[in-house]
């Protein structure tokens, strides 16, 4: 391709023509696959390369997709035909860790499980914790606005970013944000980049928000007969005032599977629920906790020392991967108000049975933000389409119960249609509004989000 | 004016002409005053009159000045010639309190301690805490996205912003955010419009988080010799890992007028810092405080009885109180990175002499949000300019020292010059660039921030 062999010149990075294009350069983990091939891959080692690359891209009517990792699930990074691909997870310095300022300041192909390790150092860590923190890169985490386990108590990505260096459709680098805990002056263009899943600009940099590490921590688990006792549970433990750092939900399928991958004695239950609480009032919290927990159960148990609370956290995090060996899995991710999490919880379980589909649900309960995950086995050829019907139900359940289609996963390209839906159509065109002012030759990931 | 006499028929609220426009209903608490008297006055009862109002101002060409208790800092809602000013003070319902989801849905007009005491019923508060929250209005501090002392912990007003309703430009009435704790669909505009000053349209509701009150709450206080072993132990607080509820800084002539406006034995030291612990780790956590403390003074005092902790509280409120004895002040308020903030007051008190200005500073030890406070004396003719030059060279120092010229007031008009120096000139071009894609006309307080 003459263009690529005349621009590859400008670049410090690689540079790939279509034929040497990995296909796992043109998806993310939703599997999702957009017709036709990409150009151009751009492996950028630097911001210049970045800015080229966007140069490039809008002088011969490519779009850009930005990647990271290639964790997302939504489809957000799936690029085809009429692409330029800009991998950016080679800028990966920590660019600055101030322990005075509680900030650091990093370029997007950083993992925030790296961020952390260097922020333990001097006592402090980063503290989205999304699931994926180990192999995600933080712009990917940043461009999602990503949650995780903690944000019950310290918030989603958004919250811990206080700046940005986002290179526009034009070439030009701007910093938005700043490097103080609190400032206003000018629109908040920190939260809009923030979110936006590659439709308005290449994040080059980020300067992000330290907390110290708790002085302690301590986990409480339960088992509970029903769904509606554990999200009842869940619910007296915030009326209590305590602040979980961890409130997490597992319905009877999940936990069957999850102890099941861990070979651990089953327990059967209609319900599991893991918290942690943290700092220096974790002891008084967790007993809190537990208290709660035990107006509702017989089976609590608190776990001081760290291995112990491994065990119990494990179970949490095995729900997954126990899923996934059942076939291909469609991981949802609505959030209801609090109130409806079991409402919620059972509407999923009527919506199976409707679809013939196997559901399993675990999530967030201290936020409500559930993850539905739909099991397609491998020898059933129609599971696919009935999967997709039961998503779709999923999501107007979500709306109907005044929750959201996204809790922290983002729209991308599977959630397009409902995207419309869930904002209505004049807050839908106000986005696009300012995404065409933004970017007015949608060049940014066309075809995603909006 | 017949405009007027025609439209006036369209409204549920008051509307008024120009000679019957009370002059304060065109300034704010900055004094600042635009050239001109305002067209109209309109006093919205809900908002249709608010959709009402704002096509009327765009068929008549005039601009909107949006306004609710005038409390605001810099001049934003300002009046002028060609304005039609629209009070939503009228707007003052809380619509609906939800403890089980720990959120309210608000009306603008709505005080922020009107919410707070709303919520306490249920005991739940609305965490910003602004000083002016018993005057202000929450649509005023959701325009500013104004800050408070409780902010180091429990965050901005943004923060706690899940959710607006905003009537455009065009009379759309459009609905950002959500009801959920956490929520990822699409661009997040409800951020794009706290903190906008009115620029972008007409807050008419907002969906607001609310927290549990904390189980217990402690005091600490200490007196310093200089303001950098003040600086020094409310660092000292941050690395031991303790979050406080608040920590604020009073310079040594701050701490002197308060004590003499409280008639409280004076205590003469170079700087006074008050701290609040609260939660279920409040003890071990005010413990933390006391002993980070006793390194760097001897004079230190807990209190965990309320009327003695609110007279430790006491002296940082009647801080600004007390300096207004002494003429007019301008108000300023920048935020520097939290490890140069002994470095911030001592360059405030070297351009107090070289402006031969008189300044105290107080603020938010724990953000790095400090508030000068410059004193024009009634009686110097010229104290007025030399002010302006002590303010400017302060705004100067915040950005040499990494900051911001505005923690939490805004830009409004009085920082307008200075928003260019600190976002530069291509952020403030995309700045500008997302205010007329929403605003085509710039309808909305024209010459305000941008």
């Amino acid at each position: 391709m003459t263009v690529a062999s005349h621009a590859a010149q400008s670049f410090t990075g690689a540079i790939l023509h279509t034929p040497d294009i990995p296909a796992g350069a043109t998806q993310d983990r939703s599997g999702h696959v957009v017709a036709g091939d990409p150009a151009l891959l751009i492996r950028a080692a630097d911001v210049d390369d970045v800015r080229h690359a966007v140069r490039l891209a809008a002088r011969e009517r490519l779009s850009v997709v930005v990647r990271g990792a290639g964790t997302g699930l939504a489809g957000g990074a799936a690029a085809g035909a009429g692409a330029l691909v800009l991998d950016v997870s080679g800028l990966n310095r920590i660019v600055e860790l101030s322990a005075d300022d509680e900030l650091a300041v990093v370029e997007p192909g950083v993992a925030a499980t790296t961020l952390d390790a260097a922020a333990s150092e001097v006592g402090l860590r980063y503290a989205p914790d999304p699931a994926s923190a180990a192999i995600s890169t933080i712009g990917g985490n940043i461009a999602t606005n990503a949650g995780g386990l903690r944000c019950v108590k310290y918030g989603v990505t958004s919250d811990a970013v206080l700046g940005l260096s986002v290179v526009l459709a034009d070439g030009t680098l701007v910093h938005t944000g700043r490097r103080t805990a609190k400032g206003v002056a000018g629109l908040d263009l920190t939260s809009l980049f923030t979110g936006s899943e590659g439709t308005l600009g290449v994040i080059v940099s980020a300067t992000v928000r330290l907390q110290p590490i708790p002085v302690r921590t301590v986990t409480i688990a339960a088992y509970f007969d029903e769904v509606e006792t554990a999200a009842a549970a869940s619910a007296a433990v915030l009326a209590a005032r305590v602040r979980p750092a961890m409130l997490e939900l597992l319905d009877a399928g999940s936990l069957r599977e999850a102890q099941d991958l861990l070979r651990v004695r089953g327990r059967d239950a209609g319900a599991f629920v893991v918290a942690q609480t943290d700092g220096f009032g974790a002891d008084a919290e967790a007993a809190a906790v537990r208290a709660c927990f035990a107006r509702f159960t017989s089976r609590v148990s608190v776990e001081e020392d760290p291995a112990a609370a491994e065990a119990l956290l494990a179970v949490r995090r095995a729900a997954l991967p126990a899923l996934e060996r059942h076939g291909r899995v469609l991981i949802e991710d609505i959030a209801v108000p609090r109130s409806r999490i079991a409402r919620a919880v059972r509407r999923i379980s009527a919506i199976a049975r409707d679809h013939d589909s196997t559901i399993f649900t675990f999530g967030h309960a201290g936020d409500g933000n559930l993850h539905p995950i739909i099991v397609i086995p491998p020898d059933d050829d129609d599971a696919g389409a009935r999967a997709q019907g039961a998503a779709a139900e999923i999501f107007a359940t979500a709306l109907e119960l005044g929750g959201t289609i996204t809790g922290e996963h983002g729209v991308g390209l599977l959630k397009r249609d409902w995207l419309a839906r869930e904002l209505g159509p004049d807050a839908l065109r106000l986005q696009r509004t300012i995404r065409q002012a933004v970017d007015p030759g949608g060049l940014f990931n066309p075809g995603k989000v909006f």
